[in-house]
C-alpha cells in the first residue's frame, strides 16, 4: 500500500463518522438487530425498508443499500427487485450480500436477477463468491466450504470482465476491485462464532460506499476501510473476551471506539 | 410535580412489577429480541402475536398491546389492524408508535386507519409525532429531523382537541395527556446508539397502561413512569459503560435492578 | 443414572463439538439471533431456512431441523410443513417446539399436523406439553400456567402410546423417552428473565440429535446432554451475573467455555 492510498483509506473510515450515511438494510431477520447496532457503532443510520411500495422510495432517498436474501419471504424478494431497480437508477450504492446461493435455489435465481442490475459491491465468503464466478458450487448451509485464495483467481477475472467489485471473507479478507486488488489481514477466529458479524460487514460496505460518495468516491478504499474496521475491532475485542458473548459486546464497543488510525494499526494490507 | 403525582408515578412503577402484564407486542423484527428483554427486565412478559386469526382473539386476552409498523408485511398490516379492533372493542389498552410515518406511505396509510380505533397513547420521535399532529412531514428514515419542543404546541392541540394522549421522545421527553403535560428529562445519549430503545419505550408504555389497568388507572402516571424508568436506566447504564455494546447490557441490567424510588432519582419531572 | 448413562451423556456433549451439526431452525423473528447464537456457542451451525421450496430441500441437507411456530407467517406455515414432512421421509432429526399451542389456534392445527409426522422430539413448557398430551388446555400467552410435575404422568403415557420423545421445560426439566425419564436440576431463575432460552433450547436439542445420529444414536443421552448443557451454563451465568443483561453474556459464554465433565458437575440428574 503506497502512503497514498493509506490516507485514502483514513479518509472512507472518517466519511462514515462525518456524514453519518442512512443505509437501507433488506436483510435477514436473523441478523436485523445486530447490523442496526453495527451500523450505528460505526457512525450510520440504519433502516430496514423492505415492504414493496416503500422499498423502492426509499431505495432512492438513502444514502447506501444492502441485499442479503439470508430469510427470504415471496414479498421481500419483491422488495428486494424493487430496491435494487431504483438503486441502480438513481445512482444510490448497493451492496449484495449473496447468502446461501448455490445450494438454495430461489435465492440463487434471485441474487442472479438482481446482479444484472450492477450492484456497486458484492461481499461474500469465499463459496458465495465462488458460486458468483462460477468458480464452485455452493457451501454447507450459510458455511464457506471454500478458501479465499480458492476463489481469487476467478473473482480477479469476473472483476476485469465485469468491472464489478467483489469482496471475499474469510481468515483475511480480499477486496477485489477494478482499481486493485488488497488482502486485509487481521481479526480473530471469535468472529465467527457471533451470528451476523458477516451480514453487518456488507451492510458496513453500504454504509462506507455511501458515505464516499459524499466525499472522496473512492470506493476501493472504502471497501477495505470497512473490512479493516471490523478485523480490527475483532482484534481488539479478543484482548478483552476469550468467549462469544463477551466478545460480541467488546465488538461492538470496539467498533465504535476505535480511530481510524488505530484501525488500521491492528490490521495487515496487501496487494492480492 | 406535586408529591402526590410522585406518589402515583411510584405506583405506576410498583404496578407492572405487582401484575406482570402480558403485553402483545406486534412490532419490527428489527427490535423483537431487544423488546422482549426489557419487558421481562421491567416486570412484564411479551408475546408478539401478528399472525392474522390469532393476533386479535389474543388481543383480548392480553394486558396490553404495542402496534409499530416499523418492519411490515403484508400479512402483519392485516394483524395489527385486527388486533387494533379487538382491543378497542374490548378495553385492552393499545399504544402505537408510528415508526417511519410520513416518509413512508404504506405504513402511514395504515396507521392513520388504527388511529381512528382511539389509542390508548401514541409514542413517537418528534418527527413521527409531528406527521400525526400535522406540524411536520417526517424524518430521515427512522430518525428524527425536529426537535421535541418544535412539535410540542401542535401535540398539545391534538391532545386537547381528540383526547388521545402523545408522547414524544428525545433528549428531554414530552408526556402530553389531557390531563397534563409533563417533561421527563435524563437519559444519556447512547440511548441513541442502541437499537430498539425508543420501540422498547413504547413496548414498555403498553406495559405500564396494561398495569394501571388493574392498579390506580392512572394512564399519565405510567406513561411517566415507562419514560422515567427507561431515562434512569439510561442514565446508571452510562455510569458504568463508554460504548454501546456494554451500555446495552448495562440497560437492561439497570431496568431491571432500579427501584422506583431509585428511578426517579434519576430524572428530573417538570411540567410541560 | 448409572455411571454407563453419565458417559454416554458426556459423549453426547462432546459429539456435537465433534461433528459441528448444521441446524436448520423454522423458527420465530423474537429468538432467531439468540438462537443462532447458542448454536454456535455449542458447537453447532445454524441456517434459518424456512421459505417454502428452500425448506424442504435445506431439510434432508440438514444435520437436524428446529420447528418452532412462535411468530409463524402463511408462509412459514408452509414451510414448516415441507420440511417436516422431507425430514420424517429422509431421516433427518427434528424437534418440534410448540409455542404458545391451546391458546393460539391457527398454530395449534399445524402442529398438530406436524406432529402426526412423527419428530424425534418435542420440547416445551409444562402448558405445551399439557396441551400435546390432552393434560392441559394451554397457558398464559407463551409462558406455563402449569408445573412440569403436573403432566409428567400424562407425558409418560403418551410417550408410552406414541414412541415420541417429550421434554419439559421447567425450575427442573424432565426427559420422557421411551428408554427412560429423567429430571434434569440445575440452572437459575434468571434464564426466564432472557428470552430465547427456551427456544434456543428446542435448537440445542436438534443440534444435540443430529450430531449423535453421526455418533452414538442415543437419543435419550443426547436431550439429556443438551438441557444439561443450558441449566448448568445458568448455574454458572449466576454466580458471574445478577441481572438478566449481563446474565445472557455470561450465558452464551459458559454454553461455550464449559466442558463436558463440568456441565455434569453442575447439574443433578435422577430418575423420573
Amino acid at each position: 500500500m503506497s502512503s497514498c492510498q493509506r490516507d485514502e483509506i483514513l479518509a472512507a473510515i472518517e466519511a462514515v463518522r462525518t456524514h453519518n450515511p442512512l443505509v437501507q438494510c433488506i436483510t435477514n431477520t436473523v441478523v436485523q438487530q445486530f447490523t442496526a447496532n453495527v451500523l450505528l457503532a460505526v457512525g450510520a443510520s440504519p433502516a430496514m425498508v423492505d415492504l414493496p411500495g416503500e422499498a423502492g422510495p426509499f431505495a432512492e432517498a438513502a444514502d447506501g443499500l444492502l441485499l442479503n436474501p439470508g430469510t427470504p419471504s415471496s414479498e421481500q424478494f419483491l422488495g428486494m427487485r424493487e430496491a435494487a431497480t431504483r438503486a441502480a437508477s438513481t445512482g444510490t450504492p448497493f451492496v449484495v450480500d449473496p447468502v446461501g446461493v448455490g445450494g438454495l435455489q430461489l435465492r440463487t435465481a434471485v441474487v442472479s436477477d438482481i446482479l444484472v442490475e450492477g450492484p456497486t459491491a458484492v461481499r461474500g465468503n469465499a463459496s458465495e463468491i465462488g458460486v458468483i464466478t462460477q468458480a464452485t458450487s455452493g457451501g454447507r448451509g450459510v458455511d464457506s466450504q471454500d478458501s479465499v485464495a480458492d476463489v481469487l483467481d476467478s473473482a480477479k477475472d469476473y472483476v476485469a470482465h465485469t468491472g464489478q467489485p467483489l469482496t471475499i471473507s474469510g481468515p483475511a479478507d480480499a477486496i477485489v476491485h477494478p482499481d486493485g486488488a488488497i488482502w486485509v489481514e487481521g481479526g480473530h477466529e471469535l468472529l465467527t462464532k457471533v451470528i451476523g458479524t458477516g451480514c453487518s460487514l456488507g451492510a458496513m460496505c453500504a454504509a462506507y460506499l455511501g458515505a464516499a460518495a459524499h466525499a472522496s468516491g473512492n470506493e476501493l478504499a472504502a471497501l477495505v476501510g470497512a473490512h479493516a474496521h471490523l478485523k480490527a475491532a475483532g482484534s481488539v475485542a479478543a484482548t478483552k473476551a476469550q468467549a462469544p458473548g463477551s466478545f460480541a459486546v467488546a465488538l461492538l464497543d470496539a467498533l465504535y471506539e476505535l480511530s481510524p488510525t488505530e484501525i488500521l494499526s491492528h490490521v495487515t494490507l496487501r496487494e492480492a
